[in-house]
């Protein structure tokens, strides 16, 4: 059995982890110096630079692309709005490729301004995806529905649960699959079920670690280091495993007032050793 | 077919939407003035006063006692915590039963302390219940499983979803049904099935409104006045009244910064207006 926790080569830096603090430059530079494996650039780190500067930049470093963050953001108030954000997705595809990320993930997108139409805006979800699925398959670039907690349900993605997304695959076929972020996932109590039935699929693309603080003071910017919260992240390591998962154990932490407030090569220091001791 | 919006009669105030602001004597003043015909006391209001006077003021005052809130909070970290619990909701039985309740509302409990078993959480919630239905079935109240939002699985209760209260209800048998609160519930994709599911049992025992404000910024003292926000209520309303639901609509709203520093008459007279122009 592969173990996702035993070499930090297994290990990537999601960039928003030290968002405000490094360039996409200094956090290759620091995934070199910390023995990091990984790193999963979010798109508005590419903006600072040539990206295939930076995507040599990262080959050259030794690093492996685990996924780009993000595309989605499909509801829209009209079919214009709907239009640019499946363009939008396009560009994000090529971008994935040029980086030859292992997928781009997918931030579905919440409820379109005005509206309380959940149902419609899952529709659109789903509609929107398709629209982008065959130019992603022509590149070969897997899509990576994040389920995310249900508390962004209104601002940032109306898919909410392992099974929403597990249905929304089997719905789309070829080429769509799922990011697994234990902050989003964690409290369902059919998470183990659908992490199987994702694996049984071949569908378990990105595996996404921090920590849900107890308490909680900010609904976007308060989440943990890993074995800060509550989250028994090394038991759904376990099941991410037990389903086939092969990628990066990858830490994205969202964190105004602690972590990223901090000196990033303590940042990285911390993750390499949580992610040894607590996932 | 029955209309829940069609008469402030079928209103109820839940305390905490003017906690801070008024008694349990000034609660039952406001309701009186206000044409609202129901009230769903929390148990802190009534260590203000007599029980049996509370109940006699009620019952002056023409009122429903929608449900009382709470009892729950089974899980803890030892036998003895578990078993004080337990103590705690039979007493809590007892005040649902002097004050006629339709109900006793439970807010089940989250993690114990340094506890991250969320499922070992969940069978002391069964546990617990299992160990009090037999009291809550010779006093003939029925308790009422509130699953709340999965942002609460850690802190306030382990139970997130309708169809988790519904499978519980099906294990516990007789005397357990649902309270359905479109704040903790209004996300999820499975909701009109699950409430149809519950109604069939004939188990939907209260009906929880307020709204999810866009952006929402705190966990717990940041819900809105129905209308506010993003929930499709009305939408909600009708699944409760096509599945049978008999009971009255309470507004339940916490609300630090806003409705929490108003006129609580002012509060009661918007609450009476949306329930007619948005429930």
């Amino acid at each position: 059995m592969r173990n996702l926790s035993s070499d930090s080569r297994l290990l990537s830096l999601n960039t928003a982890t030290v968002d405000p603090l490094w360039s996409l430059r200094e956090c290759i530079e620091g995934c070199v110096r910390h023995g990091v494996g990984a790193i999963a650039p979010w798109r508005h780190k590419l903006v600072e630079c040539d990206l295939n500067a930076a995507a040599r930049a990262i080959v050259d470093s030794g690093l492996v692309v685990s996924d780009l963050c993000r595309g989605g953001m499909f509801p829209a108030a009209d079919a214009a709005g709907r239009q640019a954000a499946i363009d939008d997705n396009r560009r994000a595809v090529d971008e994935a490729v040029a980086l030859n990320a292992r997928c781009l993930v997918l931030v579905v997108g919440g409820l379109p301004p005005g509206s309380k139409d959940i149902a419609g805006a899952r529709r659109q979800v789903r509609d929107g995806i398709a629209a982008v699925l065959e130019h992603a398959r022509a590149a070969r670039m897997p899509l990576a529905i994040e389920p995310l907690h249900p508390m962004y349900a209104a601002e940032r993605a109306c898919v909410n649960t392992m099974a929403q997304a597990n249905d929304l695959c089997d719905e789309l076929g070829v080429g769509v699959g799922v990011a697994v972020d234990v902050y989003h996932v964690w409290w369902d109590p059919n998470l183990e079920a659908e992490i199987r039935r994702a694996g049984a699929a071949g569908r378990l693309l990105a595996f996404h670690v921090c920590d849900w603080l107890v308490p909680t003071n900010h609904l976007f910017l308060d989440r943990g280091m890993m074995g800060d919260g509550v989250i028994d992240i090394r038991r759904i390591r376990g099941w991410m495993e037990d389903a086939g998962y092969d990628g990066t154990c990858e830490v994205e932490i969202f964190s105004a007032e602690d972590w990223w407030k901090r000196d990033p090569d303590e940042v990285l220091r911390v993750c390499v050793e949580r992610h040894r001791t607590v996932v």
